[in-house]
């Protein structure tokens, strides 16, 4: 790897340094409606992230006495370059959004203790207004702060005495673009890249979900290890804009 | 119609008075990618409209030298009170969807000259964030300035010489309520009125679409004379909030 | 407005003058197995309507003590002057299809006492055999009395006690045609209208859902005004027949 | 088998003697859209028989020169005793609506020339207004008749020069009911059989589909040849009828 | 009929006699987790038939005290000489699948008493790994395997004391190729013959499902006969084969 | 990590050491008419993937003189220890499954020179038989050999002249029981294991894909690393054994 910082003004069109994310704003109490519900933007790329509470749980959970974390992800038509047709029009979700929506639901998962959310479900909404790269790690990212307003929200109302939420959890991108390792990239980054890498960690600093495809050449053990140091520097950021956004402090 | 100025506290929950709309607000360039995009607000209802310009028509319209203009709908799953499911989850839109996706599109169309507008396919994506009653008057509304900012860039391209937009258009819900008739309903006065009526006129003042329904008891001539003069104040109204946000000016 | 009785030969290929309504029939009891089955004739437009009674209601009814009311419209193939393909081949419902059958199902329910009704479902199926414009209005036109020949049957058995059938209600399409207003328009006449309204009233003469639609130029408040006469004049005239077609009478 | 002239009255609801058809009444230009168009009537079975012309072929026959013949069967909800579902709003055709309409499709094709058709399709479409057993075989027998009519007319137009329709086509249900090998089953004794049989014959006597199942006991080959002879009188008429029907004159 | 003993090399391309059948292996336990699991191959044509029991029935036989049995039935992609496209990824199943997986459920259902079964589903899946004509028939005589399999595992878990299956089943195609008629055909003589049809008959000799239809020229009675007969001896072999399987031995 | 190799037949139901993989076997030829064809088993899990050639690519490809790289994943209905429904029945490919075919056609492309391959489709079919865990790795390791039979079917008609398969691909699944990474898990070991990942790389010893999932408790990095270095350690050994397979050689 080359010095980053030699290299960032011409690596990156938006002048940032390899291992610096975009401007991260996390504003909740978006919507009215919602139990929880914020806008994540990571730079251009904005999610707008809802957790709804309902008190009953699907068959595979029913008089188990735990509850049940799930996501789904969409995307406005035109949150693109250019506009792509809507799947409810289409009459069916992409592969493409399963995946994400499944990446979504697992790591929230992984940092709930169903036993102590009681039988009822968290549906976490993840739809995307404008993309610009790395939604579903927004998303991630966003979904975690809609989730804890609304734990407290049934901490508030005495439905639970304690939180079910183990651990903060935040999700970030990672890549290799010419040859250099570089955090949190955005579309046009993306699109170029040879290796993509989305990584999920707890505010503990342990994996959630390691996901990393070689769109162009197979990577190397050591690209491997500089994309997850860089992802674990991104994510410790993350968790701290996300403590400080539900602490009520200003985000940018 | 007993006064309408005596009652309005007792009447409308927000205070307003019966002839009054909500405050509304439209704020162009909402998102970064669409040829037009508008978030109008009616109160607590927001709903995000884009405008998007496509090169190709559909079958129908193939070489006749004449464009098309058609509009989507959508509501997130959780713009309303109680999280409703997602339509692309479920694999198809519901019969309300259409009906509104239809009646935007006709709208929109019955102001547009398809001929000026030359082969190409305007999309009016008209998507709820958050809904509190009068989505689709609000979307109508805000679909306008979304085309005429997307109709700019058209002429600004050179694509076209002269705009294929005759008329402002705009749209608004008026009902009868607890016996009186009121402008711009919201969530909780539509459920509970008695004659639900949506209106869209031109700017000329003429209708476009009139849709009246008795959801409790049917309606009289009188009544809905009355209903027809509200409406035809507020869509006045709404026209003006139009042309100055096309205008650059704030506003409220 | 000019004279339309000076028009009316120049005006309509059949010879009608503006304001009359096309030969219209009500043949009960077309097939054999429905609580009620009426065949509708507008003219070449034929609807077939049956009533179908189930001693069960939606999910959204159960258990409230009320009934419900709902229906579902189709067309033949070839019931259009050219072939159309068919919704259960393609696998959905079109837009055009769900928006009508949720118009008849709202007329339909504005004149019945749900309560009355008791904890059962009327299903009203109007299926076009032969379509030449005002297919929709011929469909409310015949559920109707298809829905009186249920209710007879209800009350004959014991069943209810009393008719949870509140007032006749029937429907027609008025339109402007080469600037004059016309009554019942057929498909010819239809394709070819500026202005497209759809009347739906009670025996009472009160409104139940007015649709007008421009399909050309926008139509002013005068021109509305012209449309709901004639539509007020026509749905009468339904009505005596529908009268008529119950008592047993000959309809022509 | 015992004497079918002994035991009729006893046998069949309706006083018909074992080897007798029901009523069957075939009525030409039922609509007046389709190139051909027929109710038939086998008793209380009614089936609406449309012939569709369009010009142009299905891609596996593309180039090839020859046409295309197919077929689509359908019932109206409450052509049945019970209301059914509606296969347009459940989305999907039923494993036996798709079996029946196969089985059309290749009845019609097996007495048609497709090159001497020429590069067109003929759809059948034939849909069950009122349903008593017999629907697929009462189908088969209409959709000649509205073949024919469709032919007539293309010949008529010179768009042909001779006709592609081979032979006349009929079909007849046969079945084993309390031991008695019966013709033309009603939906009563086709509930009640141990053995029913579809048999699809040409005016010269041979077989183009012969489909029999053991809905209770299997069934021997005596019997098999005891239903065999019964559906070739029985499909002999039904030939007779169809010529008469074609010639104009009058049938019962 | 010409001496087929004469014509026989001629004639198939596999050197087989016209009433030979191809080589005939029931290969039973053949995966791990069904309660029956047979491979069966005629030929080339090899079908995965596995039997499931499960402890609910449909809802129409809820409460009955009686079993139900069904089939599903699927061909893999590229079991055909060019690759088909996948029925899940399609979104629904053909027409043919259905008819044919009707078929397999009738023909197993017409040799259980669902009585003795118990509240319990027997579902049948037959897919297809390899084609090459005949699948339908492979299914069924490999199915009746996996069900007796499945049966003899009910009774030893004491599940049910006594065997609902009442007698064995088996299936065979005959045709007419080239005016001989043949047993068993491969798919290159099922698309050139003129009539096809699949038998379907029972241990004791008896029809269960017979389903001819002519895809070239339709058939005379005599020629029904022929084929009739020569189904008759193949299914005979083809029980002493699935009783053989049945008691161990091998099989080729 | 505790000794391997003390705790190995506690650990593990079938006594392997953790680091060793289940009894592979290749077998190629596997079914006729595919241009590849090979049954892959891990242990007990059993799937077929086929390799399709088709003269067509997909419209994002066509006119760019480069091939296309796709698979398809499906499970038998009773592949499972209970049987699963039909996706082709319920008309829709589950989430899981397009995440898994998604995968399987990325690992594939990226040994790929599309370029090379020519504006041809090359798609896998992986169709599990059986399972036991494992199913994708399976799939991945088998779609290679079958992958690469259908290339040299292309070289051997002169359809290419060199081969676009750049490197050798397997994948295998590691992770972490009881507090042991362990290799290639069961679905007994999946079910109960903390920490699942899957591992796809290249026979240079680069990685295409890397996907760990917490299931349980969030893992380290230097458990990560320990998964890596097995799943290496296994890759490898199917690699050899892939190559033995092309070489013609039996594999165990």
């Amino acid at each position: 790897m080359t010095d980053p910082t030699l290299t960032a003004t011409a690596l990156r069109a938006d002048g940032r340094r390899p291992d610096a994310l975009r401007p991260v704003r996390l504003t909740r109490h978006y919507t009215m409606h919602a139990e929880g519900s914020v806008l994540v933007e990571f730079g251009n790329t904005k999610v707008l992230c809802t957790a709804s509470v309902e008190e009953k749980v699907p068959p595979h959970q029913r008089g188990s006495g735990e509850g049940w974390v799930t996501a789904e992800y969409g995307m406005l038509p035109r949150a693109t370059h250019s506009r792509s047709s809507r799947e409810a029009a289409k009459g069916k979700q992409s592969g493409r959004t399963q995946e994400i929506q499944r990446l979504i639901g697992r790591s929230l998962r992984a940092v709930f203790d169903l036993k102590a959310l009681g039988e009822r479900t968290l549906t976490l909404d993840c739809d995307v207004l404008q993309a610009d790269g790395g939604t579903r790690t927004a998303a991630i990212t966003g979904a975690f702060v809609a989730a804890q307003d609304a734990v407290h929200q049934l901490l508030a109302e005495g439905k639970i005495t304690s939180s079910p939420l183990l651990h903060p959890v935040a999700a970030i991108s990672v890549g290799i673009v010419g040859g250099v390792p570089v955090l949190d990239l955005d579309y046009f980054e993306d699109s170029g890249c040879d290796t993509d890498m989305n990584v999920v960690m707890t505010g503990a600093g342990h994996y959630v979900e390691v996901q990393g495809t070689a769109e162009g050449l197979p990577f190397s053990r050591a690209e491997m290890n500089q994309l997850l140091l860089l992802a674990e520097k991104g994510i410790a950021e993350l968790i701290v804009l996300q403590q400080a956004a539900l602490a009520g402090a200003d985000v940018i």
